[in-house]
């Protein structure tokens, strides 16, 4: 993800950053992980008519081993047949939203490539891989009228939040990691912050070596977490490395601990 | 809405419709009331890079009293600049997504039209028409990168969910009307099937004229409401007028009770 932070309607200078050189999921780990954590988004394909429009629908999807979205697909839907024109497309996946919070503050990954039909011979087992993620596949897969299509993914665009966003190259969403840990981020970030607001300002005080007014709980992948800290006017943001890696949302709890075990410790 | 429901996954034939000619919340209208009903959307724009892909991104919208969608972005944003080399765009709006229920089977619209800046005499006002909707809007619109963008409406495509689907015409979707009982459609109907399967059997007994096997509420508008009923192995629809035109979900409990009883009592 990159350094540069906005915090849009504040006043507040990032004063100081801690830890920016601990390892942390990248922007291509975490578009993976929000890829992965959904089955449904919007396919942008260019419209036979109005010709040369943009055409949103929607779609839902399976992913083979690198990340690239496979769809079964009616041909007498608008995006098939828009796509038999123009294999250019893109497919939006978003975050799941929390109800009442702002949704443009949601995650999402714009996949942009060339979706084409999966070669014969390959139909039934590209099938499958989705109906393993979207069971009803199943219940269709076997009309006539559908085929699996699969996305070669050129560009990706992904945006965490307000100001958080990067160009990942495809190369390197291909290869990236599903985090256990990022889709529980916000999950994770509120318990802290409404059941150990002492723990943040104890981490905090001690990485930044200065007393600090208040400590909010930012963001966790399987790396470490990381807390934003108000020093009067300005803010620090302190990243905290796990010792290990974390496999699971539980297993952040007790890393955590350690941490602030360590803190009280010293 | 179009007449050719289909079903399916279900061996069953509508064997007869009943009501077919009684008033009902048209295509348009149903499009119109889906985009009143929400105000965040994708965006669908021609990228400038990858140059000529359509690119999907989040966004959020007001609406003129047309139902023009008006959007305040930021000129850094990917979509803008899009729309600075090419105005050709669609914004997709889909339903609320019922927790369990398939994302497929959920109503959406696609606008497909042109989205240009609205003139320099005209921002203030346009961005006051999306605050009003958006509120966060009046936090941001101030900044200097952000400006209100206009689409104009030229072709829609409208699914209701499986197997519903039209286009609409745009100078239909402009003076169509947003119905104040289509958004509460989905809970009447679970309500009616759960607690009040009696009466749908009622209901489809006395227009068919025939016993059936049991009845599903389908689908109610502010004109009437809409029932499935079973005949062995084929199906019936059959379509019911409420006697005024209903102004609220509330009002379509009144309005059923009255076509219970002058079923009663005939």
């Amino acid at each position: 993800m990159p350094a540069d932070h906005q915090y849009p309607g504040g006043p507040q200078r990032i004063a100081r950053v801690v830890g920016r050189e601990l390892p942390r999921a990248t922007a291509a780990d975490a578009a993976r992980t929000l890829v992965d954590g959904a089955s449904t988004g919007t396919l942008a394909t260019i419209a036979l008519d109005p010709a040369g429009y943009p055409f949103g629908s929607v779609v839902s999807y399976g992913l083979d081993g690198s990340g690239e979205p496979l769809f079964v697909i009616s041909q007498l839907a608008e995006h098939t047949r828009n796509l038999g024109g123009d294999p250019r497309a893109s497919l939006l996946v978003t975050e799941r939203h929390v109800e009442g919070s702002d949704p443009l503050a949601v995650g999402r990954v714009t996949l942009v490539g060339d979706a084409t039909p999966v070669p014969d011979g390959e139909q039934d087992a590209a099938i499958a891989v989705v109906a393993r993620r979207i069971p009803a596949v199943a219940g269709y897969a076997g009309y006539g009228d559908f085929r699996c299509y699969r996305m070669a993914v050129r560009a990706i665009r992904w945006v965490g939040g307000f100001g958080e966003m990067d160009w990942v190259d495809a190369a390197a969403y291909r290869s990236g990691v599903v985090d256990p840990v990022l889709p529980h981020r916000h999950g994770i970030a509120a318990h802290m912050d409404d059941d150990h607001a002492d723990s943040g300002i104890l981490l905090c005080e001690q990485a930044l070596g200065t007393p600090v007014t208040s400590a909010s709980f930012r963001h966790v992948d399987r790396f470490g977490c990381e807390y934003v800290a108000h020093l009067g006017d300005e803010l620090a943001i302190v990243r905290l490395a796990f010792s290990a890696e974390a496999t699971s949302s539980q297993d952040v709890r007790r890393l955590v601990v350690e941490l602030v075990q360590a803190a009280r410790a010293s």
